[in-house]
């Protein structure tokens, strides 16, 4: 495919100017991957993502190791990384305080914390239930932002849960406003089990409103297990988001759905931005380059239908 | 996945609130599939498509077995379907007046022309130009519509060519209207490449209303060779386009990219209308599992993202 077939910028109405593209690869994507990169691969990934324009990048986790071997390494990476680890740009996951000290160890200067818009889900990844969760974030959110950290919490299964099946959306935006009622700078909305679709973004954001949490604190986090991420993350543009999480090549899977499909793929995103002249600041071709030399690390192909098609992979 | 992971029906604002899925996996699928379908395989695949309620199905094509060798035995399979292949809602492909024969001497009821909105690829897939390829077409409507037939015209690169990028979309649209103008019932706007993008759509849709093709006569056609598919389907359903084309299991692949990706999968596109509420008289269930009897008769996995999800392929 030659570049002049690349998308023929046409504005779109109703959407933003500009997008802010979360980028998720390094640990929502790598944590979700069968096999474990080495550390030096991992800063090298975070270094081209900066390159190719990437701003905002997550870039590892404080989850004990026993949960999430394949981020073990994050005070090591952040060692490697230096400075470019030290940002308010540069998040890390932190599930509990002793999370945050260790990230403060690290000097980071930005955290994200996880949350569960259901029950189950809170028992089952948490440990505790909802309520317990909510009491044992405020003091990370309260330590964080005392030590002028930014603060992002995410909230899982703001769909589907794999167990409870759809969640009402009200319910969802009480959990979320709780979280955010801490003191968190940035809500980032899960679609976990990637099941959610345009109607339902749209009436959650609308609850999200009511319950005191506009678009302009909130980012969406779609997962492309059945298809819907892109349409999605279109419908909460139009309605005012202007934050998108997005994994480089479409690293991770999904735990939870026998697919292998997971985050929504930077470059797939781009395409479509590009397209309608909204402005994200990055270089497509290295970001596909980068997806291309990542899949090398990790032995298999990169699941961005853009990577493929421009590839050829 | 537990079937309680099913989408939440949320209403969504300026959808219509019944969308006609014009099913191409057939014809458009099996024609782009590298290998061919025994004819009983073809026959059982459109009697399960029918029977998970798709109405219109394009079934075959009068192609010369030349170029497209996969459905050589149109006359057969047609045979074999009898009165399933006779109706206006079983179109073949014509690409002229002999093909035009053939579909009268089977007695189908409908047949679909296949323009192409650039000059190169008119060339390369027509064998003459523009102009010669309507004037090559007005005999074939005007007979058609003579006999009764529903007539459909395709437009092929209506938004990027590979030989001449993106098409300026006034461009497009003349090349659509005069087909139309030629007494067609209905358009099939096609993304042959797969590259455009929802502002992109936005615009050729009113560049087709200002030539006077109204949203009323207008079918859609995306491949998700770059992952935009629904994207561009969601935009157009909210400009008022009520027909999308759909190939169950997202059959077939992209002759003009290194990507093996195809048409929009109908499971995908059945899993966002049913999210959105949108009535499409169809069956996921039976779709899905006619996907997964399809891979088996092909030897590789469906595309559809959903078929994965579903059925943990």
């Amino acid at each position: 495919m030659s570049s002049t077939a690349l998308p023929q910028p046409e504005p779109m109405t109703g959407l933003p100017s500009r997008v802010t593209v979360y980028e998720v690869g390094p640990r929502d994507g790598l944590q979700n991957e069968k096999s474990t990169v080495p550390t030096q691969v991992k800063a090298e990934f975070i270094r081209r993502l900066i390159d190719a324009g990437l701003e905002t990048v997550e870039t590892t986790s404080f989850v004990h190791p026993k949960w999430v071997p394949q981020l073990a390494d994050a005070s090591e990476l952040l060692a490697d990384l230096d400075e470019a680890g030290r940002s308010p740009l540069r998040p890390v996951l932190v599930p509990n305080e002793r999370g945050l000290d260790r990230a403060m160890e690290a000097e980071v200067e930005a955290v994200a914390i996880f949350g569960s818009a259901t029950e189950t889900f809170a028992q089952k990844n948490l440990g505790r239930s909802r309520e317990e969760s909510v009491e044992m974030f405020a003091p990370v959110v309260k330590r964080a932002q005392d030590a002028g950290m930014w603060v992002r919490a995410y909230v899982s299964m703001c769909f589907g849960d794999p167990w409870e099946g759809p969640v009402p959306v009200d319910r969802v935006a009480d959990a979320c406003a709780e979280l955010m009622d801490l003191g968190c700078d940035q809500l980032s909305v899960g679609d976990t089990i990637g099941t959610g679709t345009p109607g339902h973004v749209e009436a959650l954001l609308a609850a999200l409103e009511k319950r005191g949490v506009g678009v302009d604190r909130v980012g969406v986090h779609f997962h492309d297990t059945y298809g819907q991420a892109l349409s999605n993350t279109l419908t909460a543009l139009r309605a005012g988001v202007g934050v998108v999480d997005a994994s480089t090549g479409g690293l991770g899977g999904c735990p939870y759905a026998k697919s292998a499909t997971g985050n929504l793929a930077t470059e797939d995103l781009v395409w479509m931005l590009n397209g309608a002249g909204v402005e994200t600041g990055l270089d497509l071709d290295k970001l596909v380059a980068t997806s291309v030399w990542m899949a090398e690390q990790l032995g298999k192909p990169s699941a961005s239908r853009v990577v493929k098609a421009l590839s050829g992979a």
